[in-house]
């Protein structure tokens, strides 16, 4: 199973729009948190932390489905349900491009301990709404 | 397991902003989809129409989680995981109080066939992000 991102999806994601992105807790609930978000390819890369809720759930079932709608018109949206990895590589360069897109600064790391993580998301179904 | 609305959370909630809304699917993958809502008691309340995918999903396994963040600043979110109950009761109502608060007019049934629902979620842990 795979499906693409039409231009409409990939224009609003690399808008850049804030997203929603949804991960499977070990208990079989979502659990959901705001994310930035890019394409790549044929994929979508979200930045997390090693440890955190997110990155723990993705480790366990890497099945996750993120929704973004451009911000002046939410009845637009789009859902992405897809198959994660996580990459070690790309990590820190990931969280300083999203920074910049979205923040137009330099991302600063609160804590030196923290490890940032690259969230790959290949699409399984793509499902748009207008 | 019960957890309680906070003030800024009720605030935020019926502001009204959009919130995002993730069910269980058949497979156990997270399914989203945008919504209106607002607070009721102790509780939050969704519409949906019978026979939709949110639906279905909530008649197999009623839990669910809300993300809703203010339009002016997505980085303060709360996400309220919670148990969903479908009523019959008070769904044609819903739909018009939500229509009025998002968009200022009644809502317009596409099709008269549609079984307007109310979703009411009883909150078990609300999450806060700043």
């Amino acid at each position: 199973m795979a499906d693409k991102l039409t231009d409409a999806a990939r224009a609003m994601i690399d808008a850049p729009n804030f997203a929603t992105m949804a991960t499977v807790q070990p208990d079989g609930r979502p659990q959901l948190s705001v994310v930035w978000l890019k394409t790549d390819g044929d994929d979508l890369v979200v930045s997390t932390l090693k440890g955190r809720r997110k990155h723990k759930n993705i480790l366990a079932d890497p099945r996750v489905s993120v929704l973004v709608y451009p911000k002046e018109d939410p009845y637009r949206y789009v859902e992405v349900r897809g198959t994660a990895t996580l990459e070690d590589e790309g990590g820190a360069e990931l969280i300083q491009e999203l920074s910049h897109r979205y923040d137009g600064v330099p991302h600063e790391e609160g804590d030196p301990a923290n490890v940032r993580v690259l969230v790959r998301i290949t699409p399984d179904r793509i499902v748009s709404h207008s």
